[in-house]
């Protein structure tokens, strides 16, 4: 079985790559062959498939279907430029995350063999004027470009699936966190560097009080999610092919203490409370309280707790 | 004032035309221009102000520029392909009804004056597994390709306002009834025939049984609520500028003896009840139960009863 993840050179993108590569297989199926494109060249990883690695453009929509014509049963979809670039470049957040996502769903609709289409979206759907806890059936109101944009691409998605063009799954991402490596423009990682930081003896600042809800999931739980998301069988999707991923509410005074019980008084030493007007008026109009029971239906999982999620962090990703 | 009508050829398109040239005002501005647009030369109308008629392919990003560019402080987009021709002309349904769309978001947003821009939406964004009523915030869940691409486009209308690019209202419209003039292609055009033709001394097919319910606005109401769309203040529209119009939702059992109580026995002895199961698979799967609160509270409006209906047909439609 041949996969493609386009945006495979992203953190997610990699994660899931090297992920493949020790499973070798998705639903009990060997994989034969990966392929990773983004737009600028992934890094290989090992596995015992083949891997090529890709440049590509998604809003070349020839490069697309080039690299689609090679055949995959399973397309991730990854790719995207991020909210907070997207907020600042109107028109390429317009070009990659809407016309280039587009680009996907055609290629994937002229290969004729309906392939499974795994695309991320994000809570950034969500937003304004809609009453918590929010439910599976609770409209998409997004106030950023970025969740707009992606917001327009799960309408299509569900459609390019009730076509049967493509066989799509949409996953709205919660905050991941934490997010390893350098900070990006996704305003959502201004969470992150709380944790990251300290737990790499470094200095962060903390722009939010600590009763700050925050709606996360850990890279290794969002990882298995997009594994089952090519798993999941079509069937039982229903009439919505995009749904909210699990995840958990938790305060961030509540993550720093769980923090503390994992790493010791230390890292928590290393945060500054500094509240950012700015940052808070972003921040507080994420949406942090969900019931995602499609997904917990479908078998989608989250973490247990946060502590979970800085072994996790300690495990997987910490510099060393 | 200018106003500019996309879709100016239409049946709502003319109605709205004739409206404005008789009020000659909107919001108490008076209007100076009207210029109508559409992909057929749209027929001119009366009013006390300049008229002009353009032909207007929406899919020509530069057409719809020239177009707007000659400036409006009102756009009415309310151009698009049917759902039934949607459904069977995929890809000329994402070029009008989604491409289309964003060229006339962009040339509106090219114009820089963040001009009123009124679009007509429809309860076919709704749809699947979502519960009834449908609430302002209820999830758009289409299960038609026009329906997709419409939600697509209300994400982007509210975006759009959102940046300030332009002063989005989408109107989620019920089903028009009594639409009149010929069938077109939309299949909620399917009720329709039931009253018109009766009533007009031809004989009718009603597919659904007499317990089939529906939600519905009358022509003349849909007509004032686009004028009221282009008069409410942005302001109050909150964070999303997409919304259900008010509507009735009747039995159609209950919609026949109206027409008897308004027209007596003969047009009613012309309907043949002729249940046919392929119309009846998707017009039952539209939502007919609605809490429009949103729309009541700015002040849109609904027929009062399905007897007022047939009295506006007969008022103003039917052909002598």
């Amino acid at each position: 079985m041949r996969v493609i993840i386009i945006g495979g050179g992203g953190m997610l993108g990699q994660k899931l790559a090297r992920a493949l590569g020790r499973r070798g297989e998705i639903g009990g199926r060997p994989i034969t062959h990966l392929a990773l494109a983004d737009i600028v060249d992934p890094a290989p990883v090992e596995g015992p498939f083949a891997v090529t690695a890709h440049r590509l453009d998604i809003t070349d929509r020839a490069a697309v279907d080039g690299l689609l014509a090679e055949g995959a049963e399973i397309v991730y979809h990854l790719a995207a430029i991020v909210s907070g670039q997207a907020e600042a470049e109107f028109d390429l957040g317009m070009e990659i995350n809407l016309a280039g996502s587009i680009n996907v769903f055609e290629a994937a609709r002229a290969m004729g063999t309906c392939p499974k289409l795994v695309f991320t979206s994000s809570i950034a759907v969500y937003g304004g004027e809609i009453p918590e806890p929010i439910e599976d059936w609770t409209a998409l109101n997004p106030q950023t470009s970025y969740g707009a944009q992606k917001a327009a691409a799960e309408m299509l998605l569900t459609d390019y699936s009730r076509k049967g063009f493509l066989d799509g799954r949409g996953l709205r991402l919660p905050t991941i966190s934490i997010r390893p490596g350098q900070p990006n423009k996704a305003a959502s990682d201004s969470m992150s560097p709380i944790f990251r930081e300290p737990l790499q003896g470094r200095e962060a600042i903390c722009p939010v009080g600590p009763d700050y809800p925050h709606w996360y999931l850990s890279p290794r739980r969002c990882i298995e999610n997009l594994i089952i998301a090519a798993e999941v069988p079509a069937e039982a999707l229903g009439q919505n092919r995009c749904f909210a991923l699990p995840g958990r509410t938790h305060l961030i005074g509540d993550m720093v203490e769980a923090m503390r019980r994992v790493a010791g008084d230390a890292p928590v030493s290393l945060i500054r409370w500094e509240p950012d007007r700015s940052i808070q008026n972003i921040v507080l109009g994420w949406k942090a309280r969900f019931n995602p029971a499609k997904a917990l239906a479908l078998g989608f999982v989250r973490d247990d707790s946060f502590e979970d999620n800085i072994r996790f962090f300690l495990e997987d990703d910490i510099e060393r």
